[in-house]
């Protein structure tokens, strides 16, 4: 069983890490980080670089593939060595998953045509005319395409994906060695939740970019 | 405003990216990743190496520092480079936290002395035997000393803080943009919550490890 996640320049961190440290820890498996070029890759604000181990023509078979998002995925949506190696290995994978807007990088590559996708809540609009069919909802499986919202949501995809796979019992113990026992100190995780002023002035400017 | 991440050989990603991912939007703030040797940093199960850009003798000043943990904390706790550096950077430090075992490496540099504090749920005993005083708490300040439990209660932490320091509307802003509207799909993220039996077997069988 090999999980492939892919890096990209100015991906972000968390939507690659909450599946990594919660259906990464799938016994058996071998986690394997790619890039378009194998060394360091970025994230988002500059500030830390993850190593993909093996580039993209050397991860051809991954049994489940993992796509972080970005604040710009427009950039790996127009990039063909990107979108033609995601629809190359969607050929033979049992599961292939997003986190945040790595969902538009699938839609990209034509994977999500028709589907039930989630992204980012601020990008739900812009999947749709990618021919997907957003929800608002945290973790969205359509047959072997599950999509997470944004960042964090990556979390609760790898344990509902560990669970799937691997079992009730075994996601439960990784959630326990986790201690994933979320006690946000706000109620503001949602558009629905957090202050509508706040949702409208973040629409506006984001301070992720 | 700079912000200190000290990674070491085989830390777990998400003690380290959990914070990142939040307190580390603070605006303004220079987020720096550092260990004994500047490069490449292995996580825990060796899959993945996170980049250290700086020496411990290149950061000798961050206004605020963050540990992460690890399965086995004990190593970097009789490692005298960490130690000293970690007892030398407090000395001017505005916030010295850690996440999940973490905290056993301030303890060992003997920062947690009397302090209250927390840890992973399986070292909390074993932090009182440096003189700390464990508590079940998720996230717990006492002066500049914060402490968070487990792995991903960094991020708690990470909000928590970053509404201290930023003001609760820019902790919010965060927290929506990262989408931290957490549905874990279990209820077994603490051990009074797991089922009795996991507890018993995870205390006895680590998998992590």
């Amino acid at each position: 069983m090999q999980i492939a996640v892919l890096l990209y320049d100015r991906f972000t961190a968390l939507d690659a890490i909450g599946p990594f440290d919660t259906l990464g820890r799938l016994d058996g498996a071998e986690v394997v980080f790619v890039s378009e070029r194998p060394g360091p890759v970025r994230t988002d604000n500059g500030s830390l670089a993850l190593v993909a181990d093996k580039g993209l023509d050397e991860v051809t078979r991954p049994d489940i593939v993992i796509v972080p998002g970005a604040p710009h995925p427009e950039v790996q949506m127009e990039n063909p060595a990107v979108t033609q190696w995601l629809r190359a290995v969607d050929a033979t994978t049992t599961w292939t998953t997003s986190v945040c807007t790595g969902s538009m990088l699938l839609a990209a590559a034509g994977l999500l045509d028709g589907r039930r996708a989630t992204s980012h809540w601020m990008f739900l609009d812009r999947l749709s005319a990618y021919g997907a069919a957003p929800t608002g909802e945290r973790v969205v499986f359509d047959g072997k395409y599950v999509t997470a919202a944004g960042v964090s949501a990556g979390i609760d995809m790898g344990l509902t994906l560990l669970g799937r796979i691997a079992g009730d019992e075994y996601a439960q113990a990784v959630q326990l060695m986790t201690e994933y026992d979320p006690q946000p100190p706000y109620d503001a995780g949602s558009p629905a939740k957090a202050p509508a002023a706040l949702v409208a002035r973040l629409r506006a400017t984001d301070p992720l970019r």
